[in-house]
C-alpha cells in the first residue's frame, strides 16, 4: 500500500473510457480535433473566463513553459524556497527561460511570506547589475500540503500586480486546493491576479496529459511557439485532450480531489489518536507530515507500507493520498500504527 | 478520407488494450514500473544490443533531446536541407542544444549527398571562428518518402565516424524504412554507426508516446538530465511504456508499417495507370508525391479527399498512408482519380 | 607588408592621445563619465537622430547583442549566405538569441537578393512549426568588399518593414561604406529603416572598443540588460568611450575609411594593368578579390606579402587595406606583381 | 575624493606607456601577437604552472565564461550568498551556462562555510530531479573585504575535489588577497585545487582588459569556443595583452594591490581612533565596512567624500581604496571624520 506519492495511482474508468472512444477514426492533428475544442470550452466555463489551453506532458513542462513566457531571461522568478520549481525540476525553469533566476523566499508551511515578497518585488528594479523581478510563482497547494487561503493568494497577487510583476500558479495540486477551500476556480486564479495556471491533472486522474490555462490570452502566441520548440506540441493531441475532457466532465476533477483530501483527513484524525505521533504543519489537502515514534515507523515499513521518511528530520514521514486511495488502505495503516504505537 | 498525414490515424486495438490494462493498480513512477522495464528489454532484443530508452511525448522532443546530447552548443548538426529538424520543428534543436547550428546539405530525394557530407564534416574543424562539425542527422525514411538503402546509411555513417562525428537517426518513419528494406533494425542503426535513434512510434500506432533508443549508453546520464529539464520525464511513465510495450509485442510495429507501405504501393500502382499523372521521386515507404492533372486534383478535393497540394509546385500532391489506411480508401481515391482523369 | 586584414593595423595617434588623457583622475563607472556622454552626443549629431549607444569589445558582440534584441528565440534572422554572422562568429548570434535561426539568402557580391528576401519575409509566418521571420541583417560593406547603394539598402529596408520585420546593419566596415557612397550616415541607416547598427570601429582605428548605435530607443533597456548579462558592460567605460570620442572627433572615422578605400582603389588600378590579373566582383571599399597568375601569386608570397589566397578558388586572393596602409606599401605590391607578371 | 569603488581609478603610467608602444606597427590578430605570448609566459612563471590565458573585457565575462566550462547546464554552482556572481552580474552565469543554478551558501565575512559546503556538494547527486553539484566558486578577496586564509581555501578546495566537483576562483581582487596573505599565487590557486581563475586586473590597474587563467588546460578548447561565441575574442588582442604584460612586469600588479591594502589599513587605523565609529567584519584587503555616527556620515558626504552608505544597515558605510588612492586622500577623510566626530 503506497502513500509515497499521488503519482503512483492509475487512472479512473472515466478517463480510460475516454481514451478508448478517442482511439477510433481519423482526427485532425495539433489541436484541430473536437476533444481539444471541448476542453477549451469546458475550461472557459469552469473558470468563467475566455481562456487558452496548451496541453503538455508533465507538470514540469507546464511550469517551465509558463514561466518562460512571463519573465525575460534577465528576470527573476520569486518563489518559495521549498517550491517544486526551485528544488525538483532540475533547473527546467532556468532552461526554458534561457537563464532567468529563481529567487527563493521564506514563509511558513511553504507559503510565500507576504513581507518578504513585498521587499523582493522592489529589489534593485531597473538596475542592470541585477536580475529584474518579473514574476511571482505561487504553489497551490504547497509542497508541504498547506493550502493558501483566498485572502492569502489575493494578497500575494496584489503585491505582484502593484509592482508590475506577473503571477503564475503552480497548480500541480490545484484541484485539491479548490476542494479544500470550497471556492470557485475563478476566485482562486484570475480574480486574484493569476495570469497563467499550471493546471495539474496527472496526479489527480489523467494518464499522460497536463495543461496550461492562459488567462491573459495575449501570451498565447508566445506560449505556442515556445511549446512547439520545447517538443510539447503533439500531433495526436486528441489523446491528451480526451483525458482532460473526461477529467473536466461531470466534476470528476473536483470529486477526485475531494476524495484524496478526505482520505488525508481520515489519516490525520486517526494518527492524532496514536500516542507519540506528532502532526507537523498544515495538512489542508492530500499531503500530511508527521513525526512518528521509531517503533511505529519501523513497523509500518516492515508491514510494507511505502512512504518517504527521514528526509525532513528524524522520524518525520510524508503521507500522500490520491483519488485512488481507499478507506481500507487508510484504515489498514492506522490499525498498524496503533498496534505498533500502543 | 484523409491522405494528408499519418498523424491523423487513431490507435490500433492492441495499444488501446494495453492502456486499459495499465490503468489499474499502483505503479512506481519515473520508469520504475514493469512496462518500462519490458520496453527496454524488448528493444534490446529487437536491436540485438544493450540499449537505454527514454520516453518522450513527441518526435520533436526525441530529435532535439538526442541532438543536444550529441553536439556542444558551438557545434553543427549536418542534415538535409529538407529535413524535419531543419524546417518543421520551429528551432527546437537550436533551443535544446543552446544554439548549435543546423548546416543544411543537398541530395536527391531528401537524402544527404555523401560528397557534400564528406566536405562538410571537415569544414573549418578546430577553428574557433566557426561552428564545429559535431553530428550527422539522417532522416530515415526521408521527408520525401524515400528510404536510404543500407549501403547509403553505412556510407554516411562511415564518413561521420571517420571524421569523429556522432550519428543521429530521425526515425519518425523508422518502421516504414525497416519494412521497406527488409533488413534488421540492428543493421540499419548501430551496425551502420548510429549512436542515438529517434524511434518514431506515434505515426505508426501509439497515442502519446515516442522514444529515444540509445546505442552508446555512455550518453544516457546526460540524456536523462536533459530529458528531466525539458519536462519530458513523466511520473506515470507506465502509460507511455504500455503503449510501446504493445507496439513492440508480436511485431505490431513492423506489421503496421508494412501495411502502410503496401497501401502507398497500391496507390502508386493505381496512379500510374491514370493518364497525365506523373509520379515524382522515390516512394519507398508510405509517402508519395505526384503531379496530377488539374481536373483530377480539383475532382478529388471536391469529393472530400484530404491531402496537401500545390506546396511543391503546380499540381503536385503529397499522399500519405498509415497503418489505419484501408484498401477501400485507396481504391476509392483511385477510382475517383480515374474517373476525373479518364 | 600585410594585406590579409584590416584588423592587423594599430591605432592612429588621435586615439592613442585620447587614451593617455583618459588615464588620469577618477571617473564614474559604467558610462557615467564625460567621455561616454560625449560619444552619445557626437553620434546623435552624426546620425541626426537621438540615439543610444552601447560599447562592446568586439564586432561579434555588437552583432549578436543587437540581433538578440531584435528577434525572439523562435525567430529567424534573414542574412546573406556569405555574411560574417552566418560564417565567422561560431554561432554567437545563436548563443545570444537563445537559439534563433539564421536563414541564409543568396545574391551577387554578398548582397542580399531582394527577390529572395521578399519570399523569405513571408515564409510560414505565424506557423508554430516554423521559425518566425523576425529581422533582416544587412552587412554594409559586404564580406566581398561590395557596398550596397542607398537604393539597395532602402529596398531591403522597405521589404522588411512592410512585412513587420526589424532591420539590423552589420557595420563592421560602415565607415568605408559611407566614404564610398558619399552619403550621410542618416540616409544609410534609420532613414532606410535600420533599427540598430553595429558601428564597427576596431578595423578602422580604435583599439579595444566597438559600439552599438540604437535608433529605436525603445530597445535600449533590453539591450542594456542583455549587455550586462553578456559581460559587455565595462566598469572603466571611459577607456572605451575615449577611443570612440577621438574616433568621431574632427571626422577621423571618415578620413580613415576614405584613406583605406583610396588605397584599395590604387591597388585595383595597378592590378588592372598587370597581364593575366582578373579582378573579381565589386571592390567598392577596402577589400578586393582578384585571380592572379600563379607566378605572380607565388612571387608575392615569396617576397613576404601577406594575404589570404586559394580559399575562394585556385589563384584567387583577397587584399585588404586599412587606415594605416601606405601608398608605399601598395606600390611595393604592385611593383612586385608587375615584375612577376611581366 | 572617491571611496565608492576601486573601479573609478584610472591607469598607472606603466600601463599607459605599454598601450602607446603597442599602438604602432602591424600585429597578427586573435592572440598571435608578441604581447599575448609574453603574457602567457609571465603568468606561467608567476603561477609556477603551464597555464592558458583568455583575455576578456570584464570580470563578469571572466566569471561567466569560466563557470560555463566547469558546469553542465543541469549543474549547480555552489557560491556564497553575498558573492558577486550571485548578486551583481544580472544572471550572466545563468546565461553563459545555459541555465545552471547558483546555490547560495552562508558563512561569515562572505566566506563559504565549510560545513555548508560539505553538505551541498553531496546534495542529491545523481538525482535527475535536482541540479547536479558541479563547481564551487570562491571569491578571493570576498565582497565584504575579507581574505580567505590559505588553509581556508585549501579546505574548500579539498571538499570540492573529494566530491568530484570543479573549483573556480573569482579573483576580481586576487592581487589584494595575495598581497594580504603574503603567499605565492600558486599556493592560493592550483595547489589548493583551483581549476580556473578569474584574474581580475581592471580594478587594480588595467584599462580594458581582464583575463582567465586556466590551470587545467584540458578545458582550454571549450573555453576558446565559448569565448568566441560570447564575443570576447578580440581581433586586436595586442591591446589587451599589452596592458596585462605591463601589469605583470616588475611586480606592478602586486605593488598596486599592496598599496591599496595599505591605504585601507591606514583608514582602518584612523577610524578606530574616532569615537563612535564601529568597524564591521574583517578588512583584510582594500574594502572596509564601518558604522559611523550619523553626524560623521552626514559631514563626510557634505564635504564631498563619495562612498556607498546605508545599504547594509543604518549608518553603515563601505570604503574602498585602490592603487591610485593617496595617503593625502585617506588623511583628508580621517581628519574630516575626526572633526565631525570630535
Amino acid at each position: 500500500m503506497i502513500f509515497s506519492s499521488d503519482n503512483t495511482a492509475a487512472a479512473p474508468p472515466e478517463i480510460v473510457e475516454a481514451m478508448i472512444r478517442a482511439a477510433s477514426g481519423s482526427a485532425l492533428p495539433y489541436g484541430a480535433d473536437d476533444h481539444s475544442a471541448s476542453v477549451r470550452s469546458r475550461l472557459a466555463d469552469l473558470f468563467e473566463h475566455d481562456v487558452d489551453v496548451l496541453f503538455v506532458s508533465t507538470g514540469t513542462a507546464a511550469n517551465a513553459l509558463s514561466l518562460a513566457t512571463l519573465t525575460p531571461p534577465w528576470g527573476s522568478v520569486l518563489c518559495h524556497r521549498e517550491s517544486h520549481i526551485n528544488n525538483d525540476e532540475c533547473g527546467a525553469p532556468e532552461f526554458y527561460t534561457a537563464g532567468a533566476k529563481l529567487v527563493p523566499l521564506g514563509g511558513a508551511d511553504a507559503k510565500i511570506d507576504p513581507a518578504e515578497l513585498r521587499t523582493a518585488v522592489r529589489h534593485k528594479t531597473g538596475d542592470v547589475h541585477s536580475v529584474e523581478p518579473s514574476v511571482v510563482s505561487i504553489t497551490q497547494a504547497t509542497e508541504s500540503g498547506a493550502v493558501y487561503t483566498l485572502d492569502e493568494v489575493r494578497e500575494l497577487g496584489a503585491i505582484a500586480k502593484d509592482a508590475g510583476l506577473r503571477v503564475h500558479m503552480d497548480g500541480a495540486r490545484f484541484a485539491g486546493a479548490v476542494a479544500s477551500l470550497n471556492c470557485t476556480p475563478a476566485e482562486l486564479t484570475w480574480r486574484a491576479g493569476v495570469d497563467v495556471l499550471s493546471f495539474g491533472a496527472t496526479k489527480n486522474g489523467t494518464m499522460t496529459a497536463d495543461a496550461i490555462v492562459v488567462f491573459d490570452r495575449s501570451l498565447t502566441p508566445e506560449l505556442s511557439f515556445r511549446g512547439k520548440r520545447a517538443g510539447q506540441l503533439t500531433a495526436k493531441m486528441r489523446f491528451q485532450a480526451a483525458q482532460l475532457d473526461a477529467y473536466l466532465a461531470d466534476g470528476l476533477w473536483l470529486r477526485n480531489a475531494a476524495h484524496a483530501n478526505a482520505m488525508a483527513a481520515r489519516l490525520q484524525e486517526g494518527l492524532k489518536a496514536i500516542p507519540g505521533v506528532e502532526l507537523l504543519g498544515a495538512a489542508d489537502a492530500n499531503i500530511l507530515f508527521a513525526r512518528l515514534p521509531q517503533v511505529v515507523l519501523d513497523g509500518l515499513l516492515a508491514d510494507g507500507f511505502a512512504f518517504y521518511h527521514d528526509r525532513w528530520g528524524q522520524g518525520v514521514v510524508r503521507l500522500v493520498t490520491s483519488f485512488a486511495t481507499t478507506e481500507g488502505e487508510v484504515d489498514a495503516l492506522l490499525t498498524a500504527a496503533a498496534r505498533y504505537g500502543g
